[in-house]
C-alpha cells in the first residue's frame, strides 16, 4: 500500500476532533487525497453499529459485546474506507483505530491486552498505523470538557475510575509502542498542537519520499 | 449450571419456530421452566444487532464485521439469558446458537472453522449445548418456503451456492458432533419430527436424573 496512515488517540474532550480538521485542511492545501473517519462508524454499517454502541440505554452491554462491536465496526472501516484510499495513494486520518480497543476493552474493561489484540487480528490483518497522536489530557478535565459541551454517551457517562484507567492504559501503550505513537500534551493550545503534528507528518512524508 | 440447554439448528424454512413451540410447550406442560430464544437476537441489545444483520440495506456487509456482530449478539445473550437461566435450573431452548457461526460464516463464507470457534471462545467460553437438533432440509427446498412465506432477508437472499455450502457445512458438523446433534430428516411431518425430539430430550433429562 502507497498511502499513509494517521490516526488520533485520546480520552473523550482530549481535541481529537479539531486537531483532525486543522491536519486534514493542511494536507488538503498541500495537495494531498485526505479522507478522514471515526471509530466505530465511518460506513454506513459502522455508524449503525456506533448507534448501538453509544446508546446510553444500553448500559447493561456485556464487556464481550462491547469488543466485538468495535471489532466489527472496525472490519467494515478497514475493507470499504481504509484499504482503498490506501492503495490508492491516499491519505487516511481516523479518529481513533485499534490502539483505542486495547486501551479501552483491554485494559480500562480488563478483557486483556492480548485478547483484544488476538480478536482484532481478524478485523485489521497487518494494517498499522504509519503514525499515531495521541492527545494526553487529565482524564478530569475531559470528562469537563464533554460534559459542558453535550450529555455523556453510554462510555462517556463511566465512572472517573474507569476514566483513569484509561488514562494509564494509553500511557502504558504509548510507552511499548514509543516509534509509532507520539504524546502531545493537551493543555498546550490549538495551534501549538497542530504545529507539533504537522512537524512529525511532513518529516514522515519527506522520509517516505511519499 | 444446573439446567439443560437444547439448540436447534438448519437452514432456513426447515421448520424449526415450529419444533421450539412445540417443544417448549410440551417441557412447560411437564412442569419445568422453559426459555425460548433465537439468534442473532433474545435480547434487547441482540435484537438491535440483528436488525443490521437481516437489513437487506446492508449486502455490501464484510464477512469479518458478519462474524463480530453475531458473535457480539451472542455474548450479550448468553450472559443475560442463557447462563442465569441455566443456574437457577431452567431449559434453555435457543433457535441457533455457536453451530450456525462455524457452518454459516466458517464453512460457507470461509472463514474457516478453527478461525470462528477461536472468536466465539470469548462470547460463550466453555458452554455448549446439551443437545442439538439439524432439521435436514434440502437446501432448495427450504428456500423455496422461505420465498413463499416473506421478502426474504440478506443471508436468505444470497445465491444457491451458498446455501449449498451451508447445507453440506451442517452435515460436516453433525457428523463432527454426532453425540450431540441430533440430525432429523425435515421433510417428515410435525408431529413425527416433535416426537424424535421430545424421546430424545426425555432420555437425557432421565439419564441426568434433571
Amino acid at each position: 500500500m502507497s498511502g499513509l496512515f494517521i490516526t488520533m488517540e485520546g480520552t473523550d474532550g482530549s481535541g481529537k476532533t479539531t486537531q483532525i480538521k486543522l491536519l486534514s485542511d493542511y494536507l488538503e492545501k498541500a495537495g494531498y487525497d485526505v479522507v478522514c473517519t471515526r471509530e466505530p462508524g465511518g460506513t454506513k454499517i459502522g455508524e449503525k453499529i456506533r448507534n448501538i454502541l453509544i446508546d446510553a440505554e444500553n448500559k447493561n452491554m456485556n464487556d464481550i459485546t462491547e469488543m466485538f462491536l468495535y471489532s466489527a465496526a472496525r472490519a467494515q472501516l478497514v475493507k470499504e474506507v481504509i484499504i482503498p484510499k490506501m492503495n490508492g495513494g491516499g491519505i487516511v486520518i481516523s479518529d481513533r483505530f485499534v490502539d483505542s480497543s486495547i486501551v479501552y476493552q483491554g485494559i480500562a474493561r480488563e478483557i486483556g491486552e492480548k485478547e483484544v489484540k488476538s480478536v482484532n487480528k481478524y478485523a485489521v490483518g497487518n494494517l498499522l498505523p504509519d503514525i499515531t497522536f495521541l492527545l494526553e489530557l487529565d482524564f478530569e478535565k475531559g470528562i469537563e470538557r464533554k460534559r459542558q459541551q453535550s450529555k455523556l454517551d453510554r462510555i462517556e457517562g463511566e465512572n472517573l475510575y474507569f476514566h483513569k484507567k484509561v488514562f494509564y492504559g494509553y500511557k502504558k501503550i504509548a510507552s511499548k509502542n514509543s516509534q509509532r505513537i507520539k504524546v502531545i500534551d493537551a493543555s498546550l493550545s490549538e495551534n501549538e498542537i497542530h504545529k507539533i503534528i504537522v512537524e512529525n507528518v511532513n518529516s514522515l512524508i519527506n522520509g517516505r519520499s511519499f
